[in-house]
């Protein structure tokens, strides 16, 4: 009568990525209740841990209850009232998002274009922010889940900065994976997701906001339209006295919790080492057979890896669903303006590692000439 | 160097409430992707376990992302749009945050009250109802988790569809504990949430949107504010062809499938009962030592059980202190107004047995003694 498990499977697509046995057990730790102080202490340790990865000291720093894209949607939501000038840089699909729900949120938003797979430069943003009227906030993706590709972000915050406006960036796939300092690069506010290179399953986005932000947000002129992700009530959950605001779930945290505390055993130079490695060991094997990198060198993310798809598979979709079917073996397709263009091959979590890279390579090497 | 693990609980409060092993067992399933074939199985099976719940083929009907606040500002903020009149029974805490988020909607709300500890009646909405600006939205809260009192909604319903507006209920502590007849009640929107009656961690709020709720979102003047929990999107990720929205959290959909299948195996009637009898037993051994109910017994909750806080006891929130720390048994204050009056204790999930009662029972007689 139990529900059929499903197969094994070995993540090596933008995200979802696989999960150590240590971080799934413990998904099977028996719940508490959302005002014990157990829970509270749990928590205290998730959120210093979090600021670690997050480089910040920043007060606010919580697991928020929802995916990346609640993440993105919560901080958007909370610095933006409508008619607010919003200036978002896009060189992907998620940049595209940000433009969409700001939108969504009655901002007027300027967006700063740079071509799909090259990163956002500062100076792009340069003639947006002085135009006449101010602009509130400045945002982009520090790491393009779409296209593989880094954008530095402090040049960009500094920028924004120097022209009043607070700085927001998307540190989906980057969080855990590669340096995120958010003190250090005077990021406001940045959201990120756990089922990347964090290591933990999906449903929950750390966030973490500067008090900068916190005051934008306080004198707002009218409050969010947002309840579940009010920061303000947030807080009053997540800080002492802990008033109730909505059933955390705890099972989340707890892998949450047992992630973290891998990548600290591990050491957070020594798991990038380790992405990077993987990633070479991977785009050298692949290049090996044929298929080559969409993003240029200097800008590729460790984690998540965009390769071009060669001429001669017809069906692209088809080899990946044939991978997955044989081998066990998930990748991604492109999003967006890059479907059917390119693979995006991740190398996050626990699922990067060179064994699972010699399988892939082997598998490939086989299914590419069918 | 793993995180402490929790202290083993009783979860008897107003939710979470405790897990089954075989459920806790399934949180620790190895992830897949959002867009595996498998995953598309595994949610059919869910999505129709649900529909089987919420009595009702609505084809709308999924496990939203977020707890059961989510579920709640989802629903209304698809279908409120700015200046719409939303008309809301509270007779509890949680009928008081509707109308807290519908006015962040931007609704001209009227509040129909009824006193705390009593059920709302269909001829309490009609003065609201026949005034001269039509009514959007008639909402109230199926089973009051605050008061632990029942509204028969069926009427209400009625009465809002002859009014020509649409009807949405709350049914966080009513689903998987009692019937809920979407179908048969005429109710276009219901939410719930799975750590309650259902009988899975938290993190998932099962919603299910009527055909006709889905138009008036559709003939909506513009498009919804919230982006994450937008209809239209999210049911172009659950039906087929399935397009990426967000990633969805795979483990807590785990637990769901077991919760569910536990359900379909002790059947749901066989649940209803065991609620109702665990509730006897509590109530009449809390009345063998002197505390007694504050819901009447003709609207009173089987899940979620309120009780009067006897005037000998000086330090109530010590008490429950004390229960959790020397017996591990967590039970529930008073929300708002109700604060320091009551407290709530739940008969839901694996935690309502017998022997919890037993013990529960035992505990408190010891303590009141103190």
């Amino acid at each position: 009568m139990n529900p059929r498990l499903p197969s094994p499977r070995i993540l090596l697509g933008p995200g979802p990525s696989s999960v150590s046995p240590a971080v799934l057990q413990s998904a099977a730790t028996a719940p508490i209740g959302y005002l014990d102080p157990e829970l509270f202490e749990l928590l205290e340790s998730v959120r210093n841990d979090l600021r670690l990865l997050f480089g910040t000291s920043n007060a606010f720093t919580i697991p928020l209850t929802g995916t990346g894209m609640a993440g993105m949607e919560c901080c958007l939501a909370n610095l933006i009232e409508p008619g607010d000038r919003v200036v978002i840089g896009v060189n992907g699909f998620f940049g595209g998002r940000m433009v969409e729900i700001a939108r969504r949120l009655g901002a007027e938003v300027t967006q700063v274009d740079a071509e799909w797979g090259t990163p956002l430069e500062a100076g792009m943003f340069l003639p947006a922010l002085k135009s006449s009227s101010p602009v509130k906030v400045v945002a982009c993706v520090h790491a393009e889940t779409s296209t593989g590709v880094e954008t530095s972000i402090a040049p960009i915050a500094e920028l924004a900065h120097s022209n009043g406006a607070l700085f927001l960036a998307d540190a989906v796939t980057s969080l855990g994976g590669m340096p995120v300092e958010c003190d250090k690069w005077s990021v406001d506010a940045c959201y990120s997701a756990t089922q990347k290179c964090v290591g933990a399953p999906p449903g929950l986005s750390p966030i973490t906001i500067s008090d900068r932000a916190m005051a934008a947000m306080e004198g707002r002129s009218k409050g969010a339209s947002h309840w579940y992700y009010d920061w303000k009530l947030l807080r009053g959950y997540y800080d002492a006295p802990h008033a109730y605001h909505h059933t955390v779930p705890i099972n989340l945290y707890y892998t949450l919790a047992a992630a973290l505390n891998e990548i600290k055993t591990e050491g957070l130079e020594e798991r990038f080492r380790r992405y990077r490695e993987v990633s070479a060991q991977l785009l050298n094997g692949l290049e090996e057979i044929g298929v080559l990198p969409f993003a240029a060198e200097k800008c590729r993310l460790p984690s998540l890896n965009t390769v071009v798809i060669p001429d001669s598979v017809t069906d692209e979709a088809g080899l990946r669903s044939a991978l997955l079917r044989e081998y066990g073996i998930e990748i991604g397709g492109g999003l967006g303006a890059l479907k059917g263009k390119i693979w995006r091959i991740g190398t996050m979590g626990a699922a990067a590692t060179p064994r699972n890279i010699v399988l892939l390579l082997a598998a490939l090497r086989l299914l590419l000439k069918r």
